[in-house]
């Protein structure tokens, strides 16, 4: 097999996926409120991925990465070391085939979000706070159990799954002139831009950062990929590093990055909680930010806008 | 016109309300989650008229009231003495028609949905904090402009508006086999049951009420209005006194009345954000909290619940 696990996926994988999630995936709608086009100026088409299953996009990645398996492949199980929506999705998803989740849980993750994904049937491995613990874990559990590790952003078959989204909502609405995501890894930001351009190459893209974990950002803008930022946001969803190739298509498919402060995010949540009346997770609140920030870019124009999650936990809500 | 003002629609009523309201009102969704379902244990068909123009199920009979007046009544406007959801759905309404809305606003409303009721185009009228001062100015307004009171419940245009409610919630789901409503001064209550059993005399009604302003359920226990109660719960929507024909409509129809306590509407509030990820305003959850109170009413049924309003104040939320 000379083909890299993390190599971008084709408009053809993303098609595959989309059959394969078809069973286990809702189809999330579309949401518009009168008041957010008037503030902001432009036409909002808020594709309500806090609707899909287990709360996040992250399922359609999680489902495809595990239905894509053989069945030799599966019988083994799955594995990552993300204890946000990412390992809720991959628990949900390995449920839907009758397979094992191992889910990495570093000490001190959130409760709430572990309590999850161990209701979603996960097998929990606890281990210290930090990247290499959770690194060695995670390849420990590998080695005993022969499950296969589901990355949260640098595989193939999770972007193909991300960009899923993109076939679903241009279908939805057609008429879209620009696009914006949430970037954070890059899985969703990479399979979106690369579903989106073989539909309509003229489509604006838009990638949305905050200003404490602006690595994709600087990368774009140096031309090399930054790896030094050590994240300081609250948007808790976003605070991974911009993977290589996830970066690569970014700079493919010149997706234009907006980077909006920790304030501005949490002002825009609180537009969508008011006026759309969607729970939405502090992170999906970065798109509308950036739009309310640089308005003359998206000025009369019909705008997706995808909200990625919306796990919260209200006891602890950023205002 | 031997007709009073207050008198009860019948089905015919709120078909035309349907018909009139149909070119301003949405159509708003029904939505389902697992999770509720298996913490019911019924099947939940939530009724979003949170999403409904204005975030409240307020602007059907609003709409329908400013849409039944004939053009000379209507342009001498109409009057309103509630601060809340229904002055700024009457507001609305009236902006549709290009009509005068005037409210009438004690001293000390919540400053936020005055701002609402003023940036959708009413008239304020600042008056003294009390009920007798609130009449006392509507009557004032009335004599001065000619202006027709349209009463926030006590009024058959208003009742037959909100009676559409369950026209279209039937359509949406026809199975239902039974419906639940919050009741506060009872015309939501008394034209859905209406609406309701003209369309399925089989349906088990139920109303969800505040121990805190139980005036509904004592009236139907005790066989006669009771008008003591002083309201005490954080229900802001509900602390009205029944109507009179309202009681008359829950009688006839044998609407059971389940009276929850406050923590059990705030918990079941959270219940909705954090698994319909839908914002609904506290008066809203009265209806969850009441079949999660007495569950073996609805096991294995499939329930229709009505989400009445979604405006709420981020920065004072009751937990």
């Amino acid at each position: 097999m000379n083909t890299r696990m993390d190599d971008l996926p084709g408009i053809d994988q993303i098609r595959d996926a989309a059959a394969r999630i078809a069973p286990h995936a809702r189809v999330t709608p579309v949401l518009r409120s009168a008041a957010l086009d008037a503030l902001s100026g432009a036409e909002l088409h808020f594709k309500g991925e806090h609707l899909q299953r287990g709360g996040a996009f992250k399922f359609r990645g999680a489902c495809n990465a595990v239905w894509a398996l053989s069945d030799e492949q599966a019988a083994h199980g799955v594995v990552t070391h993300s204890s946000g929506n990412h390992g809720n999705a991959l628990a949900l998803a390995a449920a839907t085939r009758g397979i094992a989740a191992h889910v990495v849980v570093p000490e001190g993750a959130v409760r709430a979000k572990v309590a999850a994904i161990e209701r979603a049937g996960a097998i929990l491995h606890r281990c210290a706070p930090n990247q290499a613990a959770r690194e060695a874990m995670c390849a420990d559990v590998q080695r005993s159990t022969g499950a296969l590790l589901v990355h949260p952003y640098a595989n193939t078959n999770v972007m193909a799954g991300q960009g899923t989204l993109a076939l679903e909502l241009l279908q939805q609405a057609p008429q879209l002139d620009a696009l914006i995501t949430p970037v954070g890894g890059g899985g969703l930001a990479s399979g979106v831009a690369i579903a989106a351009h073989a539909l309509k190459p003229e489509l604006a893209l838009f990638g949305a950062e905050p200003l404490g974990a602006d690595d994709a950002a600087r990368s774009l803008a140096q031309g090399d990929r930054v790896t030094t930022v050590v994240p300081d946001t609250v948007c808790d969803g976003l605070r991974a590093l911009v993977g290589e190739r996830n970066l690569d298509a970014l700079r493919l498919h010149r997706v234009e990055l907006i980077t909006v402060s920790d304030a501005e995010t949490i002002a825009a949540m609180q537009w969508l909680w008011t006026e759309l009346k969607q729970v939405v997770e502090v992170s999906s609140a970065t798109v509308l930010a950036a739009i309310l920030k640089q308005p003359q870019r998206f000025a009369g124009k019909r705008v997706g806008v995808v909200l990625t999650g919306g796990n919260v936990d209200l006891q602890a809500l950023p205002w």
